[in-house]
């Protein structure tokens, strides 16, 4: 008799780095969280609770067993020094991306979306980023932090400049963010009803999608550090995922800010878990 | 003084069995359960709850006060053999029907619904079933095992016979399941959409309303086994009861996978409570 | 080296009690709540939680930080006897309206309304009541009780009178209730869809709101005594209070019935967060 | 096919009223309690988990089958009115007394001993009282109230006076009721180390045991409302049960200050449960 | 770059298969618990929650990285079908016997440990067991059911006979059967006391040692199904492992009984990690 | 009328700055945790819990009404940034040293012990601390970062040196660091069971006590990230209070790792706020 380790996988994810076509990976920081932290926990419990689903989606009538993923399991992190955490992230995002494979990162608190987006934008200078969200995350900094969640955005914007933005879903943020977006990035408020136009325009350059979970209405997704009431529903959440598959060039995307520990009964567990299903079928395509 | 044993009913439902017309009786089973267990639980949360709820539906302009129920407890079952306990339902709700009355069986997983409608098909046998949850229920087998929550639908197939099952808001299941439902039931998927135009033709035959409360949304009802994100709102499971009074020969029906220990907020056995309530006021009419 | 003591307040509200337009306190009584304490807590976790909040709103596109409000902390109540808990609300809140100032007062169960209500209409006789709520609160008395939550909107009618009352989302009550109701207020059922019109006849007459965040859906919010299942959304709550910007003369509010204990998650102390900030700002304005 | 209404008991008592020689019923009051309520859902969370005990006591060597208990449900009691409730327990305790039975009281708040231990004590003037609890007890008003959960002793003592009050495990309360207890009962602080000794003298007088459940240590029991840490273990109280094996004459007892939604783990209740089955076998052997 | 997929095992067991001298495995099944089920989550939560361990014993003064242990991860069992499952548990543990290598099981409930006993004895006929739990599990049956948690070790003792059994802390259990143990077991009620003793004698025969953690007070472990207060300290488990380093012939060893979600601090998780660890540096020894 | 802004102070510290002789103060930074992060809620949640307590001791018979003590609040720190953090602390406490008052400092993270040890040795360079912990917290580095909430006491020996640290209750570390204790601090493993007399020793030295309140067991204490079985009880930790009394120089003191959101029933949050309490009453006396 002979046995293998004990592995552990997101569903239907168990695919070679070498064969894989798209590269999944955790990233537990939470670190510059104002709130409440916990997004650490996020990949791990999508792992464990991705068995309560199919690996068959009715919405895109595509299988997870048809197409090829590999689960790379979390990144090891040091605590408490932000800039080696970010360093990190960006040499591993470089390795898959060099190596020509798309990915899905899921975080994490959003400022790890920073390195990620940066390695895509290297080999993608004409990168344009969807960015769906509660939150504007366009503060110049956070008591007197560069690098915070609240700023992510604006930190991608230091390096994509004007036009490449486009953010869907915001309901919370300073005025004077609001103020700013107006000038620098495309940004719609509390929905997501003029996505499908916008990517009408995007179809054809390379992009990036980030999806904080937290646009969902904290009704169906409590399970996170900075619930924002008044969000949409994991419907219009499905929706927007059908727009993207006209997306010809999606090159790779994360979700962030699950916090499992918040939400004892799982269902927001349950909803990263599906999104990522619906984002890695969309990825692998 | 005198004084009787405490006694534990559902609110509104303390009419004797000799002079009910609708049975209300609970099936602790939860021995074939995959993800998460628990649903043993579901009917004594239920009666203790109820307290927190109107006799009077306004939705229906209806009183429990006004109809006669009994709330029979429930079933007393051995733990660890499926076979025994499904005989077990069998029996008890062969006689209730024997005694001309129809029932209001609260599980359990969705298995205990086996036996309940095979009691029911065995007096109508032009029975029709209306099937409305998340899962499609139509595995041949799960793990090897033919009796399984995952196959109740299949299993009531083998004697109900194709254009007999109506399935409503599925939204998970395997391909082959899908693919199977399209020879052998009527399947909707994701919404209810269709119930009320079906409903038209049944009006008039035997129907058994199987309800896995699983089919909302887990934002709205997060205290079940396995959350499926994207369900219908509770408005919109309303909606669809009202249609069922559409129904001339409703004999039976069931409400399953509540698991009340999931939601601590008590929110999801608030929603079962209602549902009970509406039921029975829809059975009794 | 100087400090002062440590200051706890809702974000944004720190203006001296002397120069502030508009009034928050809190009043932490739950003492007839019939099924499941708690609300004491509210006010207390909804100033922690606060923080969690941007100051300014997208949705009427002012700031917190452009108006002056006080917050003047829970009011000290003693515990078990319920006629002197409501003089004390009442004085205070007479204090407060005789200052010329408005205010927002947060329960507590919804009986804490019925002075502070009464404070109000000593000053405004022509006082109209926009009762927004789960369940109709109309009952003549409760075990015996006169003064309940279950009857706080019925005490109210035994001064304001016919012609006064207009409630809104109203999904629970005996069926005594709701016949009262046709004679003696305006009510609409299951939603708000009413208001804006209804709001339309109030324009410049005195209005109080007391908002039961029990007319949400438990979905929404499911941190409440009494969940009744099939309420609004919170963006169907949003909605209401942008119609409220039409009232020329609302002169006080309340928000009632957040039992934070009963939702770890935090989400409906969210909800029960941007209430406050939008009706600050709506009383403020 | 006869069926009876579902009876809801704890395990083991389910004598007729008539028969029984132990009357077992609950009074679900938390009227004055000052910090976290939730004392009311207690008798019911007790009763529910009872199933996982076993009747039979290995510490006792008795067994509830070999003894006579009718459970009489709760006490229905209005909600706000502090005196009504206090004098419905009293009249339903003076009945039990009167028909010559004992009984066990299950709080509530401690409150609730103030008439139950009154209507002992009008039947056996010489009524000593063991009061088992972390907290004193003693104030003579608490915000104002003469009615209290934290005079509920001081309030006995007005009856009972001097020599007939005898304290254990005390670790809380105010310097002056410290002073207090000096004089006019017998008061052990932290431990229950003298209780054997003091049982010796109490041996043949009438004695009401009233036991708060805090006084063990929240480690043990979190479930209540006020945890006051560097209590008892549960092997302590079980010694002090034993030694109450010694009375002659006690004539009734209750328990209080369960909470049980403090305690989602059930261990709380737990032990709450395994202190009823101990306390009904030792009244009555 | 190449990159392995996720590996999932306890802390500092990552030896393969062939080369390791102790096998960890879980046995996810809890198909007869009667009263709360839950614990085929334990072994899941042991592994994530071992890394707030160190690999290093101060008790033991040994590491986990000294010695030899294969994390072989969960046994994928069938659902509702009692026989089918003990089955596949008694060919596993056999293969590993064979394959010479010790194991240490982590249930599930307690019925696991009979196919996992059977195994080692069908090597070692002359195997003794001890076994520490709060209940004695020596029913002939329950509810007519043969295979149960609650009969475990009578299942055992069938084939065992009498002067094999040593039973530990037993506080629970119907009062036949205390009485049978008199004649076929060695049983101390209560406490571990003569467990040292008893090792004495037991020094030079193998010897299986199966713990149910339900022998801790629910205090110190209320994450498990039933849980029975009065039980024993983690200092006088941690103990009785110290005495069991006297043993020359023990086997293999399980723990069972751990039910991670009614214990949301984690603190029962991390008392069976930390049992595991000493119990594989006990076995690997 | 005038009314002050809402004031949120420990129950019974409510003098001010320049009066008082005690600072009590909180740091609400998790940023190095490794496991799972949330201290940074402890001290807002031993300020709302306080009013559970009495300002009575009965242990060491005095109040907080008759000492003066001032809670500042809790300080106001950037995320992400380890460096800034503690500089900002020292600076404050260096402030409350050069005030010449005495401070409790809670935490928040053990790593925020090593700014306030440093402000005080700052002016005692003859500083004694003692350390009441389950971890060594002796490790040179943690995952590359030398400032850790597993360095901590390691960091403090730097600037130390031998002889001066004390070390009670461990019973986790790398066998590495128990090696190191043995040549550079004093160091029992389990209990406290020699504090007694090697504070015999300190009695006239300034000494720091910094208190990691996971040195309790678990089942006392679940509400902190890293749960290490086998502690101690509470009780032992107020006898170790007790025999503080004898330092003549105690000059600060901390109380740190209390993550409140890990124990919902509160049981934690009361054990910190009575430590609060009794050494509040230590300090100040």
């Amino acid at each position: 008799m002979n046995k293998p380790l004990n592995v552990s996988t997101f569903i239907g994810c168990e695919e070679t780095y070498e064969k894989a076509d798209v590269v999944l990976f955790g990233v537990p920081f939470d670190g510059t969280t104002s709130f409440r932290p916990g997004t650490r926990f996020a990949m791990q419990a999508i792992r464990t609770d991705s068995y309560g689903l199919e690996t068959y989606s009715p919405y895109l009538d595509r299988d997870l067993e048809e197409v090829s993923v590999f689960d790379g399991g979390d990144l090891e992190l040091p605590f408490g020094n932000t800039k080696k955490v970010l360093n990190q992230i960006l040499e591993y995002s470089r390795e898959v991306v060099k190596d020509g494979k798309k990915f899905l990162m899921v975080g994490g608190e959003h400022l790890v979306s920073l390195p990620t987006i940066q390695a895509v934008y290297e080999k993608y200078p004409n990168l344009h980023v969807i960015h769906i969200d509660a939150h504007t995350d366009l503060r110049d900094e956070y008591l007197g932090e560069e690098l915070s969640h609240a700023s992510v955005i604006r930190r991608c914007h230091d390096f994509l400049g004007d036009g490449r933005i486009f953010q869907f879903g915001i309901r919370s943020g300073m005025k004077s963010e609001f103020e700013w977006a107006k000038k620098h990035t495309y940004l719609e408020r509390f929905s997501l009803d003029t996505l499908k136009e916008q990517i009408e325009k995007l179809k054809n350059v390379p992009v990036y999608v980030t999806m904080d979970l937290d646009v969902l209405d904290p009704g169906v997704f409590p399970g996170t550090g900075t619930p924002e009431p008044g969000g949409i529903t994991y419907r219009e959440l499905l929706d927007a995922i059908m727009h993207l598959q006209q997306l010809q060039h999606m090159v790779a995307a994360d979700i962030v800010e699950l916090s499992p520990h918040y939400d004892p009964s799982g269902a927001s567990t349950a909803i990263a878990c599906k999104t990522v299903r619906e984002m890695l079928l969309t990825l692998a395509k």
